[in-house]
């Protein structure tokens, strides 16, 4: 029995190659379990076991998600040899299965747009290191892409423009793409603040104010007062669970507070309405207000959801004890590791973001190597380990695991794909591989360098992750294709 | 009379706009220069007058260049109307012309390799920049892709493949690309270190020993003994005259002290050598040597060529009085300044890079951005005006202008397009418009804007240069297309 490396130098096994000759080659799989019409479910088993000689693979797993999960690395075992200018495979005993149930990437389709083929090409590269969750920030500030079919305002209004929106048809195929390589897909609702894109909604946003008293162009934050504001929130989402499948659902939660004195505190009609409910001057007790309806809203939904929430409405409100409670701040690995003690120890589960926001961007191997002076410093971000606390095995068992996050705001079709891989690879297969099997970054580089030499020959966009290398085969890139412009 | 701004908020004239209607459109094109047969050469005339009404253009200019320049605004001051739904037109009087006449790009083909057909988008993408001259950074330490058809072994052993070379072919194929946009392009062959990959020519490098005295397995230097290798670098040169037209030719020169000690301290025969000619224990008077070689050899060339020098061939060494400098070094604009000012009160002409190093990158908007914590410092970028230094006329005359470096260290085919623009537009503009012009960033994001949608559109990978923004018509990635791996 041994972890799955697809390195030909760390490969546990005596490498016996199969070359040349016209044989036919046999794949046998095997799966024990019917394959489930939807999407994996949150724990599904991915493992398998994988037997492969000069002629024959063998594959046997639980569930239709562990044989899609052996078929991957057995396409890791077939290698081009430069020299003999041949393909050929390594052969293994392997048995796999993941460290973690949650590895996933976090996408922002708000802040730019990010089309169809775009979505579909990350779930294929995502596939190829074996994550199983997208998570779809699918609404910000910015714009509004999801097309409600209730609420049709709601795009009609907030998006960047009737182009730059996400049709049910476009919604059901990232869903089906997914499900087809063992991905489920989360989408978030962010409230009640980052909600501006909202605005087709007449009454949904409180009236913000600057410091004069004058009414500001853009309000941030959700109407607590208005009764109609929960009607429509529970009616919109009954109709995006009755989209999304997955029995998750993320309901965002966070800086709340950065909208709270312009929308808020300098809101007269709110600061009544606070003084009637008794909560004095207290705003928390306003958010609690808001989150308690929200919370209420989830729990009647008839398509029964856990709802996620960024980590502060842990930090500053009381979550719905259902709640699975998302990780996104911390500034250094060992900061974040405290926030996974305390937020386990309250007997939440926990998913962790903040190792790795690959957004930031910084010259050099960042995944692997010290970069100084920049904050958040996560770089070396290999080594994150989010189980690195002390703490009990059940608060460990609460670590549902890690989403790598690549939010929007320098982001767009034309940089995701180079600038999300290889640098999640580290993450993928950190949250994979056995801990004590992932130590090294320098033990991973070959292992990182032979995937992304791989994916590129598969036609994705996998930068280089170190200093000068070559692939045997490289990417290219095709004349440019005019728009319409 | 105005300077080119393509920019509907800035553009200085009442904008008469040509919409829907099915008359043609008549552009006439008079050019007083014969068109050249080769490329563009060093100082050529791009100015010219556009005059655009609703139902034609007229263009004047005193060469087919200018006239290239004009056609590219011409396209500028078309656009599409999101409200319209139609393409409409600016109307003009637009004389214009170059602020500086080297205004380039980098690219560096040795760290990682860069198809043909990369590179020609690159070469399209700096047309529509107004940018005309590649610097070709062919080879250095890392891999030999220049196939020298006197020499093949050059490349039969330096490159990282028999697939990772430019053929004679590709090579004219890249210049008649580049002639085409009024480009030129200069090559370099980086002498006497970052030459490892010349490993195919026996006895051209030094042997190199560690600290031990045993032999390293990395020798980066040239052998300057060797009387042979002066004899090879003349026919070499010979063929690289006969295969580039351009009359500059960038013979490298940076950083030969970072190989000193281990490839000419510590090898006995070179100190023997020293000893000889009396250079004692002083190893820049090998330096000296060595370049002295080499200018005679350049004095000698057939084809009469202007070489470039990185900034060392001045700082340690005596360069030839023909050279021109070109500056790396610095981590802040005062200190690039002083060093320019200081190269042209020697009467040396001078090219800027040092302002313009693409390949360091930073989270944030570091066109425009101060950016804190990373060294070197160069964010801001937009701000870098190689001219701003106490000096006189003739010293600000030998400013030929700024090449915008892309180093190869971590880019290749799948990132370079995404990472280079619109980053480099920022330095095009300053390099093109009027210092007076283009004293503010935030005046120039508009420009920006329109121009990274303007070449998405066109097909191009511009990636977002500011916060949240989206284009009317997005690019968009295809499907992936397996190579053969």
């Amino acid at each position: 029995m041994a972890d799955n490396y697809m390195n030909k130098w760390l490969f546990p096994y005596p490498v016996e190659m199969k070359t040349g000759g016209t044989e036919d080659f046999i794949i046998t799989v095997t799966v024990k379990e019917e394959c489930p019409g939807g999407p994996p479910v949150h724990g599904a088993s991915e493992e398998y076991l994988l037997r492969v000689s000069v002629s024959e693979a063998v594959i046997n797993a639980q569930t239709v998600w562990g044989a899609l999960r052996a078929m991957e690395t057995l396409s890791h075992l077939v290698f081009y040899d430069q020299k003999s200018q041949e393909y050929q495979i390594r052969t293994a005993e392997i048995f796999d299965k993941p460290r973690f149930p949650v590895r996933g990437i976090m996408i922002d389709s708000s802040r730019h747009f990010l089309s169809l083929n775009v979505i579909k090409r990350q779930l294929e590269i995502m596939s190829m290191n074996k994550l199983n969750v997208l998570h779809w920030h699918l609404v910000d500030s910015e714009s509004f892409p999801y097309t409600s079919q209730k609420f049709p305002e709601l795009h009609g209004v907030g998006a960047y423009s009737p182009r730059h929106v996400y049709s049910r048809e476009d919604i059901s195929e990232v869903i089906a793409f997914a499900r087809l390589r063992g991905i489920r897909v989360i989408p978030e609702f962010d409230l009640p603040g980052h909600t501006s894109s909202w605005k087709g909604r007449k009454g949904f946003l409180t009236e913000c104010f600057d410091e004069k008293g004058e009414e500001t162009f853009l309000p941030n934050l959700v109407d607590p007062m208005n009764d109609a504001n929960f009607d429509f929130l529970a009616e919109f989402l009954e109709e995006v669970t009755e989209t999304f499948p997955d029995q998750f659902l993320h309901l965002g939660g966070d800086e709340v507070s950065d909208y709270i004195v312009e929308c808020w505190v300098r809101n007269k009609k709110i600061r009544k309405f606070m003084d009637e409910k008794g909560f004095g001057n207290n705003t928390v007790l306003l958010e609690n207000y808001f989150f308690e309806k929200l919370f209420s809203i989830v729990e009647k939904l008839k398509l029964k959801r856990k709802p996620i929430f960024w980590q502060e409405v842990f930090d500053n409100n009381i979550p719905d004890p259902n709640s699975i409670i998302h990780i996104w701040k911390g500034n250094t690995h060992e900061e974040i590791y405290e926030q996974v003690k305390n937020i386990t120890s309250k007997n939440f589960p926990v998913i962790v973001s903040a190792c790795w926001y690959l957004n930031y961007i910084k010259y050099g191997a960042d995944w692997r190597d010290e970069i100084r002076g920049t904050a958040p410093s996560n770089s070396r971000y290999y080594y994150c380990d989010p189980t690195s606390f002390n703490g009990t095995d059940t608060q460990k068992n609460l670590v549902l695991g890690g989403i790598a996050a690549i939010w929007g705001e320098l982001v767009d079709n034309t940089n995701i794909e180079a600038r999300l891989w290889p640098r999640a690879s580290a993450a993928a297969e950190r949250l994979w591989s056995p801990a004590e099997k992932t130590q090294k970054a320098e033990d991973a580089w070959p292992r990182m360098h032979e995937l992304r030499c791989r994916l590129v020959s598969r036609g994705y966009r996998i930068q280089p992750n170190n200093n000068p290398d070559y692939c045997p085969f490289e990417f290219d890139e095709p004349p440019a294709t005019k728009s319409e412009l």
